[in-house]
């Protein structure tokens, strides 16, 4: 079930101009990338609340934890997921290393940009994919594949860096709540040995601080030297209902604040706003064909439906990504 | 071969005068209880060394992780391993509800104190027992309960609170470690639900720097309240090899600095000190019958054997409790 959610992610759809935006800035505003409105008065209300000694809502630093998806919340996951990208990218720099590949499925039809054979290829072709791509190497070699990677892949419509498609107002909410004390992490249905080697520089979230999905790893002494190799096996998916079952299993604590975009967050959000006390659930809602992307109920990528049904009752904040953003992305230095 | 490590662990032996000493106290020594001598010195020089700006050693804070086994090496793990003690004396408990168990091994051996027969069961009545008393409650109900037995359950021979018996000298060096900048964590064979109730309190240590061994916890709806249940499954045995497959899984990074005190620790010695640049390796050399327990090459909880042939190549410290240590548990209060 859980092998399945994960392929279905990265399976989901195969579907262009970007314009870099200026964030504004103002000294004494920690979010000034976010126009004045409810989304915004709900965060600073909520920060307020929880950090303010003597306040019924008040929470101790060291509970003041917040959790941040991470494709579609915190950077571009349309029209698919970076680590998607990489994969398939992986696949045609291996690829004369297996000659074999240009007449095997589903290696055949990533060397012919043939996405209809891909997506029919279906599950099972998807996870042969990653792992000749995420495994067989050790830790350390597959973190540097990754770098490596990153610096000269580019997004395919917005033609920047993966790297510099984060949102801007996102990163001023991680500054603003680490700068009140809470202590941010990303919980990503993604791989988290995909994240670790750069959210710190990007995020400011260090690599102790990511939670995602694993793919087992073994110890061995390779001359002498002891290195962890990866293996070709699902561990663990961390989306939908296994997003608390990792928080619970890496952080141990439940959060008080949790930021998503997908039904992939709904059970992160429903546990992290369901505990007694002060709780602040939100989502980003993607409305914003012109500076990103709009999607929702049919998306294949980032679904947002029943999380979205269930937002107003459960009091979570709705970000529309149009509306309330004056910028998306960092502004170019 | 992880579970059988692990029930392996806690199977070993049932065997066991404290005397209270107190802690030295010097306003200048941050390692009071640490007589002068090799160890101490190679601790100190070791933290000075990576702490020191323009030193060819020098760490940057994000990068001083250190990582403690809890078992004998941060709190007594003779006769048995403290979990191993809340397992049995929870079978005790729950009886009333299970009459059943009466006439049923190896819940008849444990209400019987019939520990001969409890240890011919072997494996397959160990892991009866623990998933008895670990699983089928939710992670709120379980971390209840675990508050709840240490706050009454004592030591059989030290007739203290296990959380009293932990060790005055590491909880300095922990200390020490943080007011330099270290980020300390535990990585344990234990449960990590077991330990996160109480680390904090007792060793400063939040639950979110808590390493040890997992079982699988399910996502539920009840009564409309999203809660986590305990599933009689074994997810991961962070023991051995699984230790530093655990560090990489959990924290992500290379730690510079690890503290053992058994063969379950060497491969996180290994995976730790052979990393380039300088790092540290410690061993607690339990040597000491008279305040706490005398215990190496054949014993079958807390082994020391081949970690200390190791030592000697790999540079790593061995500790002797005796030699090295002027008071082992906290002054009363």
């Amino acid at each position: 079930m859980r092998k399945a959610a994960f392929v279905m992610r990265l399976l989901a759809g195969f579907f262009g101009a970007l314009i870099l935006t200026s964030g504004a800035s103002a000294l004494d505003d920690p979010l000034p990338s976010w126009n004045a409105g409810a989304a915004k008065t709900a965060i600073v209300d909520f920060v307020t609340a929880v950090t303010t000694a003597g306040s019924p809502d008040f929470v101790p630093p060291a509970d003041r934890i917040a959790t941040f998806d991470n494709d579609g919340t915190l950077w571009v996951e349309q029209p698919f997921y970076t680590q998607l990208a990489f994969a398939l990218e992986r696949v045609k720099a291996l690829a004369p290393q297996h000659p074999e590949w240009s007449t095997t499925q589903p290696f055949k039809a990533v060397l012919e940009d043939d996405l209809k054979t891909l997506a029919a290829g279906g599950e099972k072709g998807l996870v042969e994919l990653v792992m000749a791509t995420h495994a067989g190497m050790t830790t350390d070699e597959f973190a540097a594949i990754v770098t490596d990677w990153l610096k000269t892949a580019r997004h395919p419509r917005l033609k920047q860096p993966y790297t510099k498609l984060i949102y801007q107002p996102m990163l001023e909410l991680l500054a603003y709540l680490r700068a009140n004390g809470f202590k941010t992490f990303i919980v990503s249905g993604g791989g988290v040995e995909f994240m670790r080697p750069w959210t710190e520089s990007v995020y400011g979230v260090p690599p102790e601080q990511v939670v995602g999905s694993t793919i087992k790893t073994e110890f061995e002494l390779r001359d002498g030297k002891p290195v962890l190799m990866r293996l070709p096996q699902i561990d663990f998916i961390d989306d939908k209902t296994g997003k608390p079952v990792g928080i619970n299993k890496f952080i141990g604590r439940q959060p008080i604040a949790a930021f998503g975009n997908s039904d992939g967050d709904l059970q992160m959000l429903q546990w992290t706003t369901s505990a007694p006390g002060r709780r602040f659930g939100l989502i980003v809602r993607h409305d914003d064909a012109e500076r990103e992307y709009a999607y929702d109920r049919d998306s294949h990528i980032g679904r947002l439906d029943k999380a979205l049904d269930a937002a107003p009752a459960a009091g979570w904040t709705v970000v529309s990504m149009k509306r309330d953003w004056n910028a998306v992305f960092p502004r170019e230095k």
